[in-house]
């Protein structure tokens, strides 16, 4: 490089970006809790605001932690895989616990006022994803974690296990985006339309949601911020590969 | 290939998937059409009907027609590049005249019920979605079509290219999923949760648009689907970087 930065610094760019993913993520968890306390009474249990634990904790899990899961490869992109890849399950789990306390949360707010469940298009995408998440993160830790997979069948599973992780986040913020807008629609559809601050707040956190799924996705595709293998892994998974290619010749399907 | 097909042919996944995106995308337009048509009283310009002009030209424009302009290098991948480019451009530019009859449908519609514009977070996204892949089309014409620019600076822009039509077409699915909710709030919003057949109807819609989403940005990230440069473009191309490297030596920022 020009600038003369030892090869095992992060590129430049890449700290940037994700500082500013970092920065978008802390704002719209400040902009949840500001649209919960300041115009919906707060967040509770046991209470007639139980319902607020649900978009606290789905932004907070299925977005937040999701999306900083998915960004540790590039972010500690140095550290041995084995730590990196540990961080990477356990913030998964941590952000699945939390999306199915916030998931319990509308479950029960929903009986105690009498309103059906899974009715709609909101509800039906989120459990998808959530359903979904959690079997990719079950997949990928019978994968990945687990001795049992062989290389070769990792290495087959692992461009999907990507591609579904960056949908499924995908799929989260599209999710938090339609309960916004159902929220919304209950709660002010009266006034919405007059662009009260209420609107406009939760409007901005759509934006925010947006943009820090553009943001993390933009990190996670560019090719030259993927994670290089290091020195003592390139030797390591070459023998590997030998050892497991010369159990089962030929591969089958 | 173990099955001995030639290497112009494309790959039999490849066909799979497309036919599969393209079944889905023409059943998500007979869905909104039957939406409209059995629940909505049908699609007309000048008269009360004029609204549902709006989600038939969105659909149809901002994801069918997008979505088949952005397979387009995977479809036709052993045609002539400059063909393949010519309908790239010209199918996004067709998606963008119908988007722009859409969006004044609702302007319109809007006007003479006295119902404010631009409030809601379906709207903000919509319109961001409108607006950003009108000026990506602009950018893209610029960069590719006309001969202007340089060799290297079309290489520099278009990673860029890529990932924002990617992300484009993603949040124009996310635009209608919010459309679709707000039309069943403000129409069935007293029936909704009791399971009537327009909700189940327009949340299958919804579902439809993102499976359609899925199975196109699949195909379109998946590395060996990727388009395979002809023979005659790598000679071509390389005489031309010769040419243009030789023009601007160490070529700036």
């Amino acid at each position: 490089a020009m600038d003369g930065a030892p090869p095992s610094a992060s590129p430049t760019g890449l700290s940037a970006y994700v500082a500013v993913s970092q920065l978008l993520g802390l704002t719209l968890l400040a902009t949840t809790g500001a649209w919960l306390g300041r115009y919906r009474g707060g967040v509770a249990w046991h209470s007639p605001l139980q319902f607020n634990t649900h978009p606290l904790c789905m932004v907070l899990g299925m977005v937040f932690l999701q999306g900083d899961a998915l960004l540790v490869y590039r972010v500690f992109r140095h550290e041995a895989k084995r730590s990196t890849k540990a961080l990477h399950a356990l913030l998964h789990g941590l952000a699945l616990i939390i999306a199915l306390v916030g998931i319990i949360a509308v479950f029960e707010s929903h009986r105690s006022k009498g309103i059906p469940d899974m009715y709609s298009l909101h509800s039906w995408c989120g459990m998808a994803a959530f359903v979904l998440y959690l079997l990719q993160w079950l997949l990928g830790c019978g994968f990945f974690l687990f001795p049992g997979a062989s290389f070769s069948l990792r290495g087959r599973y692992k461009p999907q296990h990507i591609f579904f992780g960056i949908a499924l986040f995908i799929l989260s913020i599209t999710s938090c985006l339609l309960g916004i807008t159902e929220m919304l629609l209950f709660k002010i559809s009266d006034s919405y339309s007059h662009f009260v601050p209420e609107g406009i707040l939760a409007n901005t956190l759509g934006v925010l949601l947006v943009a820090f799924g553009l943001v993390v996705s933009y990190v996670l595709t560019r090719e030259e911020w993927k994670r290089p293998p290091l020195a003592e892994e390139m030797a390591l998974s070459m023998d590997f590969k030998t050892l497991t290619e010369g159990e089962s010749p030929g591969g089958g399907s």
